[in-house]
């Protein structure tokens, strides 16, 4: 169920590739003590791409950090979380300038060279003297350690902070990748995710960054759904240092694909990650829909199982309830012939030609009581084929999503 | 929060009219005793329309009665609770024609003019020897009653029997309207609803039928959501016995529009009776969505809205999370422009041109411990309008649908 590519993992998060260096600071955002300050700063302006929420209720700080990527260079990426910024008038995008002009005066760079990011709670204004001493704070500690504080410090609702990085040679050159992200709930990115940075000191050009990141984030951040709620605040940044050396690598260098490739197997892992985390999650389910007529027709298939509440009810409770997989298949819009589906549910083939078989219900469960579920499902009509990444739905999500703001 | 149009109600649900009989037996498809064959027959072969899921692994009696009312006529319906005869490959066709053709020769009507319905567990294939021998039962048992064990014997999750009538008087005519239907989960009606029989003794013409129950669904089951899924069986039948007398009515005779509202009347009462047995409901949710491009995208933006689960469990939990309106709205579709988006939640206004507004928490706990919540968003984009009913999403909702199927 892992992307078994052989990469050589090695420490350090987003820090792990040279060229880059982070802090963490509790500002007061959240509850005192609570890392809610996060700077990454390049050692300097370097070839980066971003992709955000299709929300139309995008926040502030995803409006104000699109223009400041447009241009395909980015020095620093700020983010504080326990407030997300999102819904707050006017004020909000003066507040998220603020961040930015913060960052640039006191590190010496464009503020439209700074990204900014929120994470948290939606419509409350920003307490900005708690952000701005964090800023002065963080800049007064960066350095080049482990990035796991920097991962901590952009957490909400994630119970575990979720970083890796790995490195690959190429042609004599050793390049570093590194990510972190968090996410946990209000997960079903779209063309975005929740907050991700990735780093790398490979000399990518600023195109070269902006085509992998969309199909990196494409093939993994745009998979995952944890309750099909989408983000405000979805944001994903790559950089691209160059520390690494060697010539510039465009989209044409002999490097570029295996780079792209380490930079999507970063991304998978992070996007895994969030659906691991995802509130209440008790398993995580993998949805592969193959023999589809289209890619895009075997999504649909995949996203509607996954984002079905009583499919993942259903795993929850330990059933292999291929009835509800077939429903939900039947709605997803996409072309499902009814006398051609066949369902295996963990392992164990329930439906064909679009019937039921006899299945032994004790091997069933006993499949069934593993963390990790496969649910694939062949329509028979194409060449067609997706895999989503998803998590059941449990008592716990209706808990944390049910207590008061306050 | 309901239509408060004045109709009398009156006993007997879809037995009121006059022209129809019923019966419901116990068959053995569900556990003993409990009803589970229901029989509906007009005295002759009447005007009727239906319709249906457009869920595309719709189930063999869908298939089957999509034919049969295909020619605007209709004697009987009969229904099977406890088991859905979906995914039960050719074997399920030739089981829901068997069941037309066990009604046909036991009332003396053509196979053809007989609607067939199942509802219950997926891919299991129909217990034939119960389900005939409780046709053979229901037809010697019809009667000119009260409906009431008609509406118990369609029910499957459902925690109470879902009837009502209404007369209207136009012109110096009397008629009736009477309906009945059952749902609980699996609920977000695709042009269709879950089962629902409307009758009346109007002589509407077949078109006048297909019409207005086109119209009426429409705005009413097709504006209902439970948990989003659509069930492979959904099914909506109108009959008109013209045992009311008068000249036939068709779309363009003056008692057409009264006519027409009474039957939307009633499907909209039955439709807000499903959302209240919604699976483990504890409140009732009316979203009104106004000042939409469109009503189109009112509906896109209302549905994305009482699909959220975050929203959902936010009502569970009391909360008036009008952030979580806002992310649904951005992620809809519709067109939404973030400085104009008004949210009064449960009567109290709590963000206007898309910015949160100051309110007192505690008359918003007050409004949302509550029965009935009414969230009303003004997009503030044009005079685009539309309504949609759900209900919360609750721990037992997640215990319901977790539960093994045996």
């Amino acid at each position: 169920m892992n992307d078994t590519n052989a990469y050589t993992l090695v420490p350090g998060g987003i820090l792990a590739p040279r060229g880059f260096r982070a802090a963490a600071v509790a500002s007061g955002i959240k509850k005192p003590g609570k890392l809610d300050v996060c700077l990454i700063v390049a050692e300097e302006r370097v070839p980066a791409a971003a992709v955000f929420t299709r929300n139309s209720m995008a926040a502030p700080p995803v409006t104000l950090s699109r223009e400041h990527v447009d241009d395909g260079y980015v020095r620093a990426v700020v983010t504080n979380s326990g407030n997300a910024n999102a819904c707050t008038g006017p004020g909000g995008l003066d507040d998220a300038r603020a961040m930015a002009q913060a960052v640039g005066a006191a590190i010496g760079c464009q503020p439209a060279d700074v990204v900014v990011a929120s994470t948290g709670v939606i419509g409350v204004p920003l307490p900005m003297d708690s952000v701005l001493s964090g800023i002065e704070a963080a800049v007064g500690s960066l350095d080049a350690g482990t990035g796991d504080d920097a991962a901590r410090a952009i957490m909400t609702t994630d119970t575990f902070a979720k970083q890796l990085a790995v490195q690959i040679d190429v042609d004599g050159s050793t390049y570093t990748v590194g990510g972190m992200a968090k996410g946990s709930g209000m997960i079903m990115p779209n063309m975005a995710t929740m907050l991700a940075y990735v780093t790398t000191d490979a000399p990518l050009t600023p195109a070269a960054c902006a085509i992998t990141l969309r199909s990196a984030t494409d093939a993994t951040f745009n998979r995952i759904t944890v309750d099909s709620d989408t983000s405000t605040n979805d944001m994903c940044v790559l950089m691209a240092s160059g520390c690494a050396g060697s010539s510039v690598i465009d989209t044409q260098h002999e490097a570029f694909p295996a780079l792209a490739s380490a930079i999507e197997h970063v991304c998978g892992e992070l996007a895994r990650m969030i659906v691991r985390d995802g509130e209440g999650a008790t398993k995580f389910i993998e949805v592969i829909v193959r023999g589809a007529s289209s890619d895009a027709d075997a999504r649909d298939a995949a996203m509607s199982v996954a984002n079905s509440p009583l499919f993942k009810t259903a795993v929850f409770g330990g059933d292999a309830n291929w009835g509800r997989v077939v429903m939900a298949l039947g709605k997803s819009g996409a072309r499902v012939e009814p006398d051609k589906v066949e369902v295996v549910f963990a392992g164990i083939t329930t439906c064909q030609h679009g019937t039921g078989v006899a299945f032994d219900e004790t091997a069933a469960s006993r499949a069934l009581a593993e963390d990790e579920i496969q649910v694939v499902v062949d329509l028979h009509t194409g060449n067609g084929e997706s895999t989503v990444w998803t998590c059941d739905l449990s008592y716990e999500y209706v808990r944390i999503n049910g207590e008061y703001r306050t």
